[in-house]
């Protein structure tokens, strides 16, 4: 009888768009879900090979003291707010832009949004044309654009041009296309490559951009992270007229799970509302209480300043350690990266060898790279890649970041060899797991399939 | 040669997607801001006559403190979280949902966003089929829909069944229909008419649902707010294989600003895949402290539920006497509200005469509202009814909320007698705002074009 009652309970078939049968839930999520789960089991049964976390791009930080104490000095906000954020913080980020970036923008055309992420999304949604990704890419922007059904194309970057976009790329992809307007995404410091754009470079993609109708999304996210912040030239500066900046509190402020970002906008009345009125139909404001908190975020207050300075340079010396690392091992090539927290690795000097001992493809590389070596990389399928290209991102972000950052301002380490010191005392987990990488390559070279020694 | 500088600075057309050309920034939104723009006007030169401003659905109230104290304790939660939301918030929404509304659900099926305007918006653009929207409606489904280019089919609800939807409208409006599934927005209970289905109302719904593949959207935002709570039932119970329930902190908990909205969702592996996907690649996941703030909200603490049952009772006894003063003028009809705070008022008695002194649609008659007796309202294009439609949305929360909330449990005032005398010490706007809207419409009905007295 109690299986009647089950049989009783009727399912429905529902129809969902086919458009979406395509696009998986994203490798950094999925794979950072799967990490957390293996970490708590092995803390539950004292398991003493610990997983080295390399596939997730979340600054191991806390945010400043002053942003977290402005949420909580605001947590009794809770009134509906303009869905184009407080005035006073589109004024905050307007000014904060014009000073550190040397653009020229109103409070009116910034955005606030829940993330950069939604912001990027609904800029997609309002403009008309195919979406240019250079590629390796972020990702995210693909199954954005696909889940709008814009058409994509991808444009491949070399090692040549150091993963930059070229003038020459830039343009072929303009006439490839029959659209006569193209909406380029244009990520600097690079997600993840980790190249950053000179002024001369900018300006060259930005004389193509006027003369192809391709309007800029300069996802500037990793900005603050440069590190040589000095050299750091952004593109709306140097194409007002034609990009959108992006950025928010996630990357150079440690607040990705506050979901606070930024659009500054060309002063296009029309554009402005249009995005205004998609926001005003799915996420209506951003939380009351973070935008207060936000405001400490976008202020210039001296001790953020200070974070982002510590911090950047931090990132700075364990990727350019991490990339030296990773560079001197047989068969192996690393980016050497100039802002954000990714390094872009090529195994595809292993292809032959990868393919002869059953891993075909570079998801099952890092599928199995896990399993042996408790090491996860984000497979270079994720990065908008040929699934057989073996070539992944390394996040060089998995230590403890608030005893590190106390370390480094207590010990300052300056010499190459006080850092490599550093790196090696509280970084082990990086250290190890490019270790992990290491021995799992000779046995590759070796022709054999790897097995934890 | 400053003329010659300023006209260097390039401007670029930006080419738009054109089915936003006729979606509006919404109404609600748009007329909260002016609103909130007179109101400082008028503070700053000390003027007399205040804005009655009843075009706007925030909960009057502070959250509850227990909320508030939650985020405030969860203010230095900065991590990314999984983009269905924290396991132990998704838990305690389905326990939740299952205890108080009766639902058989599993933490699987809940997905957490930011608002639930944003989660209805999702699974719009993830289900098949057209929109059928009953009307009057709630502002924002109509653009959610018109965005993602879905075919909408308004459903006109009659004064003869309470302005609640009927198998047989329902099933005329599958009939009519070229698509072989359909999702139905049904907003219960009722913005802007109050109504509340009864079981057997919703039975009936549900048989024609299961007929013609009509999936449903469950907008139950305002359920904690029935006047008569032992009498709500969730359409997720009556019909769960096809229903998904939407809700959130925004109303019966007072923090819209919050934005933190939930979805309950059939057991249906794909269709929560795909949300997620969307959701993934848009909001990511929810702002962590407020995550984590929720769980505050939906763990049934006895001081949150007695704060939804108090505050119920106000919103019940300023419904019941706005909707009798209004009653009482001449020539206007006002719904009887079971619960949320808003009343559907009928002006069209008047129809010919509004005519005749020049003001042609409902959106003139708001905008000379304001203008001339300060009192604002909804017009009736926004809740998806033709322009000539003399009917408004009426929302009775424009009070001191916390004064209000404090002098009832003092005053605990049960009686007409006592809650009238209640009503016209604490709500004195709204009081005002009726006569004003009395004096209006005396004038109207002379035939001449109201000026203030």
């Amino acid at each position: 009888m109690i299986f009647n009652l089950f049989n009783k309970r009727k399912k429905m078939e529902i129809k969902l768009e086919h458009h979406l049968d395509s696009i998986a839930i994203p490798a950094n999520l999925r794979i950072n879900d799967q990490i957390k789960k293996y970490r708590e089991k092995c803390s539950k049964i004292g398991c003493h090979r610990p997983y080295h976390h390399f596939a997730f791009g979340q600054s191991p930080f806390s945010p400043p003291a002053e942003i977290i104490n402005a949420l909580r000095d605001n947590a009794n906000k809770h009134s509906y707010l303009p869905t184009a954020g407080i005035a006073e913080l589109r004024k905050a980020v307007s000014d904060y832009y014009n000073d550190v970036f040397k653009l020229q923008s109103q409070a009116r055309q910034v955005i606030i949004s829940p993330g950069s992420k939604e912001i990027i999304s609904i800029i997609l949604s309002v403009t008309e044309g195919d979406v240019l990704i250079p590629t390796p890419s972020w990702v995210s922007y693909l199954p954005q654009a696909l889940i709008l059904k814009k058409q994509v194309q991808p444009i491949r970057l070399h090692e040549d041009s150091h993963f930059k976009l070229t003038p020459a790329l830039l343009e072929k992809a303009a006439n490839n296309s029959s659209h006569d307007q193209h909406i380029l995404i244009l990520n600097n410091p690079n997600n993840p490559t980790g190249a950053v754009y000179t002024e001369d470079e900018l300006k060259a993609l930005a004389t193509i951009c006027r003369k192809h109708n391709i309007i800029v999304i300069a996802d500037e996210i990793y900005a603050r992270t440069s590190f040589d912040f000095s050299k750091f030239i952004s593109m709306g500066k140097i194409f007002p007229e034609g990009t959108i900046v992006t950025g928010g509190l996630s990357k150079d402020r440690s607040a990705g799970g506050y979901r606070l970002g930024i659009g500054v906008f060309p002063d296009n009345e029309k554009l402005i509302k249009d995005v205004l009125i998609v926001a005003g139909s799915t996420y209506s404001c951003v939380a009351a209480p973070i935008q207060y908190a936000a405001l400490a975020g976008f202020s210039r207050i001296e001790a953020v300043e200070k974070y982002m300075t510590d911090t950047a340079r931090i990132h700075a010396t364990i990727g350019r350690i991490a990339a030296g690392l990773l560079n001197n091992i047989h068969g192996v090539k690393a980016t050497v990266p100039y802002g954000g927290f990714y390094l872009y690795v090529d195994f595809n000097e292993y292809a032959e060898e990868l393919k002869t001992i059953g891993l075909t493809n570079c998801a099952n590389l890092c599928e199995h790279l896990i399993e042996v070596e408790h090491t996860a990389l984000l497979p270079g399928n994720s990065l908008l890649l040929p699934e057989d290209d073996f070539s992944v991102r390394f996040s060089f972000v998995d230590y403890d970041g608030d005893a590190v950052l106390e370390n480094w301002k207590r010990e300052n380490p300056s010499s190459e060899q006080e850092q490599t010191a550093f790196f090696k005392a509280y970084c082990p987990l990086i250290n190890q797991g490019i270790q992990n990488i290491e021995r799992y390559f000779s046995q590759v070279a070796e022709g054999r399939l790897p097995v934890h020694a």
